[in-house]
């Protein structure tokens, strides 16, 4: 443990009330030791470090202004969100964060009245606080909503959605913009050309403006006053902004680490809001940290590191990513197939995109946080010959569902879907947790859905969807790495709706769809380690199923059990209703293992298994029931 | 049949190409006869006639001055491309419009080469022509790509992402804004104000600018290019349109019924663009047809009529519509609830809430095409207390799901969602068909799903979900009239997770989730006839599952059917894997009667039923199937 830091002002304050009390030259050294404070703590936790330092005085001068938890503050994301749980009583767990059975990496209403609505995944905010504010209208016992959100954020379709409602409705509300010029990688689009062109043109005159502010404090608050008037009637740029046009009184852009500029805007905006106002902060993502400022992503995600040095413990892989093999061997593809075009939301690292990118530049595409527009997009490259693979997380992709209905199913054009971090994935929890894809998709008429057992299963597959041109194609991976195999030069196109036999036995069936495939081999040793003959197939398809294969295990074991790293009305749920339609469910004693009926938090993901139903042992017991076997008589016969 | 139109000029057209061959004054005349053909055609058949009414002149305009097919026009939504596919070798077919065996109502890839991709659903056109002209610039062999979309469509989320990323990349590309003021409801939020900002200022001006642009034709092309300079460099405005910060070059507003404006700014602007262009057209809806022009909806869409008077043949409804039988429940809950609230996004005739809106106005929240938004304000509205009903209809809310899953299901909160529109809906075809709701919600942690049998059932799911107050719920049900039956005075509050007999058997068992209830009532009519003794189960929930009702069912019967309007993964889905897991499947016969795997074209909803496999005659024919019962034995003995 590294010693702690020195936090004399920050050791007065339990909850946001207490910093009514403090002077403004108090709350700027509050936010000094609150940084220091998340530096301290992240380091041994690892987590969202760049995020959260970037809104530190943010988060004091919110909570200063504003009365939480009756006024609502709703993070955008929720990952920057640290200094936020320090503030709010949540200071004595903070070193938990992100660990099994601690503090969420993300805002999380069950774990804080001063959560209000809970995030991880973007562009929520502004519609959640616009929800906030028409219900205070409306009588319900609530006060000032509030949404932070970044300008990565908010070039996403959802937030524009929102701010169009927000601006026409006109309600008292407020929307923090916290233009760090970067979302995770940096943004792209024309919004953010437009964000940057307002911070260019005007920031500069904001902090001549403002200097002074803090020798200033604390001086009679009237003079601030003044000044706020100055900054509220848009002295800056004169014309209207984007925001202006869509209904927002805009303020700024201000200095987002200026104490002295935060609370006067803010005190302005809170007295003299009758309608929804934007306040445009600049802030810099891993501020007040050497080791963050200076780094490409800005320390956005961290593991446990040295404070004085800022070099990260991470632990050296055991075998490459199944990210990190999509991303190669789509280049291997691309090669030699011209067609092949990449696309990613906003993610070109999370999903290998940016391997692909950097030896295909002018063939890869980050279209922003935009997933709708990603499917679509690649359904009109598709329709034109072009070979799209469109690489999304599972639960971002979520996003785009209906077109994938709509603009690729329904048109049956071949659209590539990487599906990363499918499953369970660990400290992120139960928001990113890919749980839905299989049945989302595998529902869907001309949609092929295969998942990977392993990193050279997902070689194999995306060689298959860069040869499939029939029509729409899915394929699953999870987060993390791989299992270490001996990787081939090049992938195998699959033969589309076969799965294989890993190996033969004579008294139960473990299908295994996906990556769970290594856990259900420990299954089978624990089952042969009883004297059970164990069938290992690997099912590959969840759509076309493989119903040869499937008919002939129904057939030749007493008992067949289907796993899959996911929900009900998935792969076992297809096993099942197809099989009930060809009159066989009574040929053989059938159980389908999915994920749970309930949202699972974060934890390793071999625990968050385990916590689900799914281990070795839960597969083996599930066998040993479904095949009438009583595991108290083992090693004799079954 | 009314007299078909003197049609002299159109009747010279049989592809596009033919327009290269006629004058600008030609096409002029053209356009009005092709208006003549629309009214003609649509009082015959019904259909989407004001939107292709107020793109008469557009239509022909973009075809006489684009080289289609090999340039792409994309029209959003596709209810406007009735003069479109007059004029692409569809004139022979276009009395079939929307009828089964006939043409689509929307543009459909599979109809005709000119319709590069198909739409139905809002606000694609832009990503899919950003995605035409990308794989042109990739080598692909097609041209410039051109997006209509009206000013509706252009508001909702996905557009914005698609404007946002076109307007960064920089490619050659065509968006016009049809801007007729009202897309099916008059258009709420911001940026609509925004828009006819634009046109009031402006529209004057141009004109007046365009003032004899038709009395000169054809005189040399060089007048006209000077004029179309002037609009092109953007002497109308002066200040940068939003648009214009999006990264798009914005040329208007034109008047988009007159054709000399239109053809000098279209030859403008493909001769001219380098980057992408936003051609901004003003448009009537019902242009050019008294009785349309004259409606409140402008005949958005509309029953066979009358062309003289414009008179509609509306056929008397039996019953009142599932969708008013909401609206009114609704208001008759939130006259005692006063929590109670509504939201839609931009249907509120579509979906009852206008009903709902007249009773309680400052309690209805229509956001505009949304759904991303809709669903998390909605959620933002149940973290105050309140208690929103979001009325979407099956197909659409596909386009809020990642935020049912993110910031409903697993914060847990009490949103009600209206599933209006699920099942086969009819002449609207397979793009609005709502196949998938049932798994992709039941499948979610937390949540409640209920359908509707019929229109009383309804109404005790609404006053369900009003008292419901632990989490989110869902009901489901169709388009169209209910069974007419006598309605109570207020619904009942139904026990979560119980189903109902409607009628004890001992042969076999039909358990029916949904407005299906009706045609399985219908088969165990026809099993009755041939000896065989029926129990008729409704679901009501298939989550949580009464699985009481479904063991009794599977333990006393020889065989059960599960019967929904749904996809696979849904309803049976659920049932077949909660008795698997308890080892039950091997106590009866069972299968699950679902939609078929494949999207199923237009027709009345009872010949799509059919057409899937799940007529009466279907699902006894099933039931034989599963008992073990020979039919040609009827009569005889089970």
């Amino acid at each position: 443990m590294t010693d702690r830091p020195h936090t004399p002002t920050l050791n007065r304050v339990n909850i946001p009330a207490d910093l009514k009390g403090l002077t403004d030259i108090e709350l700027k050294m509050l936010a000094d030791e609150l940084r220091s404070e998340v530096v301290s703590a992240v380091s041994e936790t690892g987590g969202h470090l760049g995020s959260s330092l970037g809104v530190v005085e943010m988060t004091v001068a919110l909570h200063a202004v504003f009365n939480t938890p009756h006024d609502k503050i709703v993070w955008d994301v929720g990952h920057q969100c640290y200094p936020h749980k320090i503030l709010t009583g949540r200071r004595d767990r903070i070193r938990t964060l992100r660990q099994e059975g601690g503090l969420s990496g993300f805002t999380k209403r069950a774990e804080s009245e001063y959560d209000p609505f809970g995030a991880a995944h973007s562009s929520t905010s502004i519609s959640a606080a616009l929800g906030f504010a028409t219900a205070r209208d409306l009588g319900q016992n609530t006060g000032d909503a509030i949404a932070v959100i970044g300008d990565g954020s908010i070039s996403a379709g959802m937030a524009y959605e929102a701010m169009n409602n927000a601006g026409s409705e006109g309600r008292r509300m407020f929307v923090i913009l916290n233009d760090n010029e970067m979302s995770i990688a940096p943004p792209v689009g024309a919004m953010s050309k437009y964000l940057s062109g307002l911070g260019a043109e005007a920031f500069g005159g904001i902090q001549k403006m403002a200097e002074g502010f803090e020798d200033a404090l604390p001086g009679p608050i009237r003079d601030h006053a003044r000044r706020a008037r100055q900054l509220v009637t848009g002295a800056v740029g004169g014309s209207a902004t984007l925001f202006e046009e869509l209904g927002f009184e805009y303020m700024g852009p201000i200095d987002g680490h200026d104490m002295g500029q935060l609370l006067t805007v803010l005190r302005a905006a809170r007295t003299r809001a009758t309608g929804p106002v934007l306040i445009h902060a600049c802030t810099v993502k891993g501020k007040g940290y050497g080791p963050a400022e200076g780094s490409d992503d800005k320390y956005h995600g961290v593991a446990k590191f040295d404070v004085a040095t800022g070099t990260q413990k991470k632990s050296r892989p055991n075998a490459p990513s199944y990210t990190k093999v999509f991303g190669e061997t789509l280049v291997k593809e691309a090669e030699i197939d011209s067609g092949i075009v990449g696309i990613t939301a906003a993610m070109p690292s999370g999903t290998g995109m940016d391997i692909f990118g950097k030896a295909f530049p002018k063939r890869m595409f980050d279209v922003g946080i935009a997933e709708q527009h990603a499917v679509t997009f690649a359904a009109g490259l598709a329709a034109s010959g072009s070979k799209p693979f469109v690489a999304i997380y599972s639960s971002f992709l979520q996003r785009g569902y209906d077109q994938i209905v709509h603009d690729v199913a329904l048109q049956n054009l071949p659209v590539r879907f990487a599906v990363d971090r499918a499953g369970l994935v660990g400290a992120d929890g139960p928001t990113h947790a890919g749980a839905f894809d299989i049945g989302y998709l595998a529902a869907l008429p001309n949609m092929v859905v295969m998942a990977a057992a392993d990193e050279v299963e997902l070689m194999h597959m995306v060689a298959t969807a860069a040869a499939y041109d029939d029509g729409p194609i899915a394929f699953r991976y999870p987060r993390g790495e791989g299992e270490g195999m001996e990787m081939p030069e090049r992938g195998e196109v699959l033969e589309i709706g076969k799965g294989r036999v890993v190996q033969d036995g004579s008294d139960v069936a473990l299908l295994s769809f996906g990556a769970h495939l290594g856990e259900t081999r420990r299954a089978a040793q624990l089952l042969e380690a009883q004297g059970v003959s164990v069938t290992i197939a690997d099912a590959r398809f969840a759509k076309p199923l493989d119903m040869g294969l499937i008919r002939k295990l129904v057939k030749s074991h007493r008992a067949v059990i289907t796993i899959e790293q996911g929900s009900v009305g998935g792969f076992g749920a297809m096993v099942l209703q197809t099989l009930a339609n060809e009159g066989m469910l009574g040929d053989s004693q059938l159980r389908t293992m999915t994920l749970p009926d309930r949202f699972i938090d974060q934890a390793a993901p071999d625990a968050m298994y385990a916590d689900g139903g799914l281990s070795a042992v839960d597969i083996a017991a599930m066998a040993l029931e479904a095949a009438g076997i009583d595991a108290s008589k083992s090693k004799t016969k079954v």
